[in-house]
């Protein structure tokens, strides 16, 4: 991973600053929340909620840094780097975000942080991540900063205006399906992206690559329930998000893989159409993942979700590279 | 992974067929378990039981995607095809074990999903993915989702038959135990299998694909406590099948790496030895796992089990080896 | 990984001798811990007790045997033997660990077998993991099982002195002290070790060895929240830690990133300076994540361990490489 010479002191300097500024942020705004414990409510219960909801939160935090860090590894070029400056990436804007989230939410002139506000934190990065993926190997690591400071602070007020647009009971819903839709326009982006497969020139490599990759696929795909339903109401919502998830996602893997086979020249099966068609489900899923679309609803949403992205991977790709010659 | 021509309509049209037949199925049959939050029980207690367990169902998932997808992959040929037909497979198997085991036990007329179903589905397919294992490269994904339909069938019924036959209390420990029975034998098929070594070739590879195939071992390793304690009945009995399985698996490791030491030439240490074995030892607690058999019983069935295993795998792979010369 | 040939026997006897030791000390010494559920206590609470835990006990699992395993693969020709050797250690040391720490809490002449039995002989052996970094390569299977014996026997009578010196109130947290600063002094041992980068002769190999060290890497960051509150008082002292861990983690890795890329060669960055300083954070942060320093105070920890860390590494690694010409 190696920056050009012009680099060597922006972006030590930039990335140093910055985090005195947040630590600076944080002295001034930031405290536990210990409401819970001090509150009307009996403390076993609220003790309860911040370690109930702490494993989805690893889950979410497992999919923000080994899932986008190895997607981006089938390129191989950028194998290192993926990993790495997605590591960068995310815990500069898990930090940023706790403060754009919470500015807009201020108790008594204070961001209070809970376990909700940390699975927020990781949520506001994903969309960075996102991008990352469309941009990887044409920006520097100060562009980065950059865009991800940007990116965050749009996501906040937008997350906001959702929040404020919609009813007061319907709010963690509205946020949700706010976020959804950006995640869901920004997935589109990386999807559709052309030239993916053109680091693909060596077959050993593509090989060990494909493997590395699927880490970052597979725990995309398995931990999608934690993040649809993390922030969801408790009790049958939040039961709801997950499996809606959990079923969308697998009925989304059968139609990813057929439809890649039919397209395909000879029956092959393209690895990258597997491992985005697949996460479509999740994506698909998450504006309506907590209301009552039955399991066959999360169904029909996932097969319909694995079939769209197959082909517009497909056929956006090749209409895109054609254009290009 | 390429498929032969002939496989081009066949596979995509199977899998798409399938899939709209399980969409139908589950809009007649299956809905969401609401009871829990109707029913005479207090909402809290119960949104904690679908909370508590669903960081082992979480477990349960990684050692279906991850673990047995990457433990397969030391066979360097079928390393990608390894984890993505994993995939496949998995992704179906879920959704038809969902059903099958469903039609037995119908709420109303209706399989009522909840976090026991979703686990016991992921069980379902670990049946089909360590048959999997015995014919992986010799079968096409068409015949590997037909072996899928006809064995969680069988297993469904199997298990149905298990439940009828003990009383009604130790139900849900004789569903282990069947599983247990069903997986000990299913396991040894492909502990035994033969030539399991002549896919190392190049020394490269070897390196790479044996750290692959162990982040298969490790979590399949790690998580076995929760496969073993997930659908064990509530409190003592679930603490008990947690750690009897840790410190089965822990005395294992011990006895798997002394006797693969002891019968390789040279002292040498057969990675494949200390991958099957180790896991042997999650295998044979299996079944008596949730008992009240002491920590030392735990250890001393961990114990026998990776000496058996490891020097069946020896003496039977050379046996069959020989036998085809 | 070949042991030489005086091995051959030396090691299994050892390895199945201690194994049988351990059994026979089991079958005398300890028992389930089923206190929880015949106590005063109701039993639900207690039941949350473990199943609450359990999640944290996995993700420290988790940093053992994979976070461990995986960091030292960037040493290639040590690859294979370091996550295998590491899956032994730690099998072995856990096991010890529960003896050696029981021996110093004994009720009634028996240690009563709990989740936070499980977590603590976890811990105890990642002292020994860690030395195993810097004698990685130098020395035998057999002087690796005499070395973890000895030094989780020294680490259990530090843990039990730190407990007997403090007040009884603060005994958890003076364990947590006492098992921070050692942890630290090894840390050290491992992160200033000579002849780091030596084995870097293959870029090929380079780039898909860093890849599995950053699974390892990834592992401990991620999971590092976990590891410094699983054991700290319930409520808002273990809220504390994971949220005080989380942000001096996030801190540490944009000084890391900012040094490294300062102190480099035209700025590019050092993978190893990455995965080395980035747990800084987390071992920084450690003796007194349970204690109200407020996030920012968590996150000037974690600012100023990032830089002391990859400067240390930097300066310290090169003077002794100097000195060795």
């Amino acid at each position: 991973m190696s920056f050009s010479t012009n680099m060597r002191f922006k972006f030590p300097i930039l990335a140093i600053v910055l985090q005195i500024v947040i630590i600076i942020l944080f002295g001034v705004f930031v405290k536990y929340d210990t409401h819970d414990h001090s509150g009307p409510h009996n403390s076993t219960h609220e003790d309860n909620t911040f370690l109930n909801l702490y494993p989805l939160f690893q889950d979410v935090h497992v999919m923000i840094f080994v899932g986008f860090g190895f997607l981006m590894t089938f390129l191989k070029r950028y194998g290192f780097s993926s990993v790495g400056i997605n590591l960068l990436i995310a815990a500069f804007g898990l930090q940023w975000g706790i403060l754009m989230q919470g500015l807009w939410h201020l108790h008594g002139g204070k961001i209070e942080i809970g376990i909700l506000k940390m699975i927020n934190a990781d949520f506001s990065t994903a969309t960075v991540l996102i991008s990352f993926g469309a941009v990887l190997g044409k920006t520097s690591p100060v562009q980065m900063l950059l865009m991800a400071i940007i990116e965050i602070t749009i996501f906040a007020c937008n997350e906001h205006l959702a929040g404020y647009l919609g009813a007061s009971d319907t709010g963690a819903s509205m946020t949700i399906h706010a976020f959804g839709a950006y995640f869901g326009l920004a997935a589109a982006a990386v999807l559709y992206r052309p030239g993916l497969k053109n680091g693909h020139e060596n077959e050993g490599s593509v090989y060990h690559s494909d493997l590395f990759a699927m880490i970052g696929t597979l725990f995309l795909w398995m931990f999608w329930p934690s993040f649809n339903s993390a922030i969801a109401d408790p009790g049958l919502n939040q039961e709801m998000a997950i499996v809606n998830t959990y079923f969308s996602l697998a009925a989304c893997v059968l139609t990813a893989f057929a439809i890649s086979s039919l397209v395909e020249h000879k029956g092959k099966l393209d690895m990258v159409h597997i491992q985005n068609a697949t996460l479509a489900g999740g994506v698909a899923v998450g504006t309506c993942a907590d209301m009552n679309i039955g399991p066959f609803g999360a169904m029909i949403i996932g097969f319909i979700a694995g079939i769209i992205s197959t082909l517009g991977f497909k056929f956006l790709t090749v209409g895109i590279q054609q254009t290009k010659r």
